[in-house]
């Protein structure tokens, strides 16, 4: 079935309130129409903290050595992520999806086993200035990825629509990082692109100046341009490190707030990675 | 692909929480590897209203004047639905299963366009004695199922773990019985039975008396027999005389606390309605 995937491209879309999802689905819809196979990523990230907020369990957020922010994840985060990821936002996705005419399925990592995680409870966290051990942490890194469910769908005409969580080695379900997930399943699928489309118009020398965008970085630069990324947008770098590393040709950044946003990110008009 | 469907069941799980999983997998297990194909349902109704409390929004039951009750469901309430059943309960029943070496693959009736709806949007309820008019609810009932999303995944080894909503005919996201479209998938299925599980022995002459329970029905007489149904036990009659009536040959109603709970069933263990 591996054929099919030379037509395969991977979008991400990340999880702000910004993000204009009736535009990504319109341009969507004509790529679809076209003939190309695409798997969509969703984040939620912005819907899980309002959902956070009102069961009084506000999302916790930790700060790595190396200055990657992520979420550190108990039991109550872990329910809180399930409901808004795959439950709120993953469905009103589909939904909308069908109303357009995408014959769309929603899944998680955890269905059909696809997102295979390596567990990791302890996390070194830095914290005003000092370095320290958090245990207790329902969060893991995919490791492996399970292509046999997405290439099933994509064959039958249907585009599948995920998110994290993902599953662990022990089957336990684990928070994990779309972005890193994404990339190593782009790995497993022989993708020929991703394309991350976030609330910027790509990768930005200066934070606050959109004029500032970066056109073009070699693979071989990535770590250089690492001090451009904020918050988020580390971990959109790292995860095209990784997907270009697996053999994906093309990585795009690309602006979710404008029209046609997947075609204008697959042309260059954002950051390419290459 | 029709032919797979001779071996086809259906086991419907209700939300309460004294329903033990751990049994119902594990029985569920030993009748897949004996190659059984296994569509599962599922509610969350105790999930849920524990969560609508939680966001301070708790779950409004409405009765129509034959005494059916049903939930209310505005927006908010169609938000709680959607992280309760979608989100929390259907991906952790995922994960057990894959736990326990069952391929399960966790979707909801809008998933594939499956679950096809009437939008039901003004309700005539019964309250103090009085009859009234409520518009603004969200949610219908299903019509049509679009079987083939089912069919693919049981016929690579998947299983398909399922709850409501449903997608209207608008392509909106709509609340709807579990039970009834349960009913009308297994006619879509052409499946041999509908199992459906829930906290009591089966159906009870008496609520309160667990050894008043009524053996056997048959299809004529289930109209005669609704005076026994409490609550949402009413909801389950109706999707077997459905179901019944769509050409399915058995309906097995068990108790989902006691071990091997569906072969239990199957065996007559509650009461069958045929």
């Amino acid at each position: 079935m591996k054929i099919l995937s030379k037509l395969m491209i991977i979008v991400k879309v990340g999880g702000g309130k910004k993000i204009r999802w009736n535009y990504i689905l319109s341009d969507l819809k004509k790529i679809i129409d076209k003939g190309q196979q695409v798997v969509v990523v969703h984040g939620a990230s912005e819907t899980r903290d309002e959902i956070a907020l009102k069961m009084g369990y506000p999302t916790k957020t930790v700060t790595s050595p190396s200055g990657v922010s992520s979420v550190f994840t108990d039991q109550m985060a872990l329910d809180i992520f399930l409901m808004s990821y795959c439950g709120l936002t993953n469905k009103k996705i589909v939904a909308q999806m069908q109303g357009v005419g995408i014959n769309a399925v929603g899944l998680s990592g955890i269905d059909g086993n696809m997102w295979q995680a390596k567990a990791k409870p302890n996390l070194i966290v830095k914290e005003d200035g000092k370095t320290k051990f958090v245990r207790g942490n329902l969060s893991g890194r995919v490791e492996k990825v399970e292509p046999k469910l997405i290439f099933l769908l994509l064959k039958n005409g249907f585009v599948p629509v995920l998110s994290a969580p993902a599953l662990s080695f022990e089957s336990k379900i684990v928070n994990t990082d779309n972005d890193w997930a994404t990339a190593v399943m782009a790995g497993a699928l022989g993708a020929k692109s991703i394309t991350y489309l976030f609330e910027a118009p790509g990768l930005l020398r200066d934070f606050n100046e959109p004029k500032s965008k970066i056109d073009k970085i070699d693979q071989k630069l990535l770590k250089e341009n690492m001090k451009f990324a904020k918050g988020r947008m580390k971990k959109k770098l790292l995860g095209a490190g990784k997907a270009l590393d697996l053999g994906v040709s093309k990585i795009f950044f690309g602006d979710g707030r404008i029209k046609n946003p997947i075609s204008k990110a697959l042309k260059g008009g954002g950051t390419v990675i290459l």
